[in-house]
């Protein structure tokens, strides 16, 4: 029985760049940028799979020391920059590869103050926050999306969860005080790759937690689609946006074989299994 | 600027059940099954997100607790056959649920031998491997996917990689003895959801183990395409299959400062970057 | 040849709480505390070892269950109270009982502030960054001891590193300007179990952030001092601070094959291999 | 008020080799050994912390390097070998180093077979499970331990739990059918450094799985003495054994709700909450 190779792709993933930026005016103020980049290639490369001729092969090391030397040779002020410019650089550097996708997860730093003064090369990290970027190029043309991975947010008042659907499966009570706790992730398309990316960012960040923090949760896919509608309204530059949240339970500890009452106070804090809400919301 | 839910989708992640399976001849010989399922329903769910109407909403409480009631009411020989069973209960009880897609992975457990004999009830575990099985019920049909995720491989001779292009970001010199480390990723499709998903399984793993081990690579596509042919020869009951395996590098440690010749024997083993390859193979 | 038990202790690990501190004053203003919580127990237990006689166990689930049932009934403010609350009870309630040491962590969440209002009960996380606590209680007393796990800190200039020892080993060029990134861990112990363990907290973290900014730094294990003494001078209730610092390296990516000089812009981000220093500090 | 530097060590952690080892008398069939390296070293390195004096610092960049050219430079058949020889070298090679400590993880590999033929250069790998080796240099001597991390093992009857404390805090019924998991972390004591360390390996892990598989456990700690005995009694050249075995809980579902007995078939899986069960076993 024949069988056909009908889709191929290649590329480098988890390479991590740290750049420094000194500001030209106070060389010793530093800018860092703390990058994790994911490529891949697609186009004419059949002939490695088929016959292991590499000649139009690219190597995932090449690739590699590519994103080493345009950090090098290019400014940038965003991740998704940083992806647009190496997308851009395989499609017009080599005729074979017909399009390019570029993932970089930025690494949240946060300038440290000592008594209310920025520190000029000092950082704090540590989050599972991080900021991420995608650039697609192909035939059609430049799709950028931005996102963020990771946030942590919890809730401990504001959040029910009732009248959903009672059958043999259910066990789980009608619950009028519940901890709303999640992980979001999202992306969200940019209507052209010349927006601003770093004014998207900062403008969905805060609404997504402000919408998070003030909404009367009904259900978290309430609170989602109140959250994407949020950073629509915030950033003009994009039209599409794609959240998921894992319903992260603090699930009761039962206190009543214990003498007493059970009052959201004390919670069983989990991360499996866990509810998973997904939604995709558009300007219309 | 108004906007509109275009897509949404719910469900339970992590659901964990171990089962014990006795053996009705001799009651104290056991199978035991670990599944680790993911639930994603799609459907009648709109009003939850816009207005926080739970009405429809099966919660994912109820789900997990589907996935231990389901387990203990039905036998079932393979992750495949619980991923189908569930995925069609879910569409076949709840009218508002358009489409329902299970994914389960099988953590292994291998059976002890105490001198040649078989233990009835104990098994060693703790590999990265897992059996993977997925199951879309949707308004066109039933379809089934086998797969297997996070097998390591490794060959320390049969592999080279040499011819790719020159320029100025290669600094990789051409290569004929490295030693080629993988991860394999893959799923194959069933072209029916009444196959018999152990024997493609059964019949699939060897398949890869002997291509990637007797296959002399020129280059990791190579190889990969070798591999998804031999499992579509081995599996009559899949028509396709995609590989994802990275290239998880063995750098040569360079000897030369210490007044040794590089010579294939000491490499510095990594994780990051990583060569990732990927490729679609079906019955033409 | 005969054998003898000479150490055991046994415990719960990983028992995870969530609780909601309502204010009297402001029953709407929540505090909420995730602890992990790691219980140790000796004593007099031997028996369930040699003999399977387990009427002195206190049972692993019974710890997990008290955990809980003493967080819901007592009040505390800090991850060490809390562990000397609980180590102290195991020896207390049980005379089989001889000693107890448990260790907390506490995840942190930051309170969120909208428009400079800080939110009554939301809350983000996601820091690998922890503040811990351990408590032991021994028939020689109680011992109290805090801690920060996970502080990552990054600083792109001021630090050196020259003049070490060179011979057929060495390749490592003397570096007058390179990237000081580590993972903070320490942890100090307190001289009474009746300390003010948040002051000290509250003291330490800042020191170790000023010192990592400011000292001009000429190996890490010099850095490491002086942080340990800044947490010394600014904590008179500790006696003695351990730290612990990976050297976790931004290797500079050689730039040179590509037509540029490596001017301390560009690195390699890596986790490993990591240097890794310690040391024990205390008061003379 | 003054303090002082009271203990410090520095080293490399997270040094990763890969070296292939030909056969001489037939260099087509390779072995493979995969290590992570960690070492500590102490000596007289104060002058580092309290001056940045480095003079006296063996760079951990070159300890590490070190890792490399003796694996090209000597011949070991062992994770215990090699720790013995690096802890070794560097005492013996620096003045000031008056004790090392080097820990080595092999990751496993086992040697595919096709069709019943072992293959000369192929190994699948993926397994939780290492083997441990670690060696101390000191002024006193040289003193090797081996071990066992990861090993997970799983038994679904045989294990019984009853007759524990009976007090307020429980809510555990006595267990007469359960199923006992744990990952087996151990490691054992030479008395020689110039056992064979090989043989013990060999020895210690069929008793372990032995023991396991058979014996009637009516405590987790019953089942952990006497593992820790076979040890003993499979191995002469060692006179210690330390395990730890967490109790990793598969929790009954309960299915009475849904109009089903418990009949010991259905489990949730879970990694936290557990059990922790220490002991440490000496020849008498």
């Amino acid at each position: 029985m024949p069988h056909t190779l009908t889709s191929n792709a290649y590329g480098k993933s988890r390479v991590r760049l740290t750049k420094v930026v000194r500001n030209p005016q106070d060389p010793n103020h530093h800018g860092v940028y703390e990058f994790n980049v994911n490529i891949t290639l697609t186009g004419d490369f059949a002939a490695s799979y088929t016959d292991g001729d590499n000649t139009k092969i690219v190597a995932t090391d090449s690739q590699k020391n590519t994103v080493y030397v345009l950090a090098r040779e290019n400014d940038f002020d965003s991740p998704d920059a940083f992806a647009k410019l190496l997308a851009t650089h395989f499609v017009e550097t080599y005729e074979q590869v017909t399009a390019a996708d570029v993932r970089v997860h930025q690494t949240l730093l946060t300038r440290v103050s000592i008594d209310g003064t920025p520190h000029p090369h000092s950082f704090v990290g540590g989050s599972t926050e991080t900021r991420t970027a995608r650039c697609s190029v192909t035939p059609e043309g430049t799709r950028c999306c931005g996102g963020i991975s990771g946030m942590v947010v919890l809730k401990s008042a504001g959040s029910v969860f009732v009248d959903f659907v009672d059958d043999r499966f259910r066990t789980l009570p009608d619950t009028t005080e519940r901890i709303f706790a999640t992980t979001v992730e999202s992306t969200w398309r940019f209507t052209s790759p010349d927006a601003d990316f770093n004014a998207a960012y900062d403008a969905i960040r805060p609404a997504f937690i402000k919408v998070f923090a003030e909404n009367h949760s009904l259900a978290v896919q309430q609170t989602l689609l109140e959250m994407g509608g949020a950073a629509l309204d915030a950033a003009p530059a994009i039209d599409r946006i794609d959240l998921e949240m894992p319903n992260q339970h603090r699930v009761p500890f039962n206190l009543e074989p214990f003498g007493h009452a059970n009052d959201a106070t004390i919670f069983v804090t989990t991360d499996e299994p866990a509810g998973m809400i997904r939604g995709t919301v558009e300007r219309s």
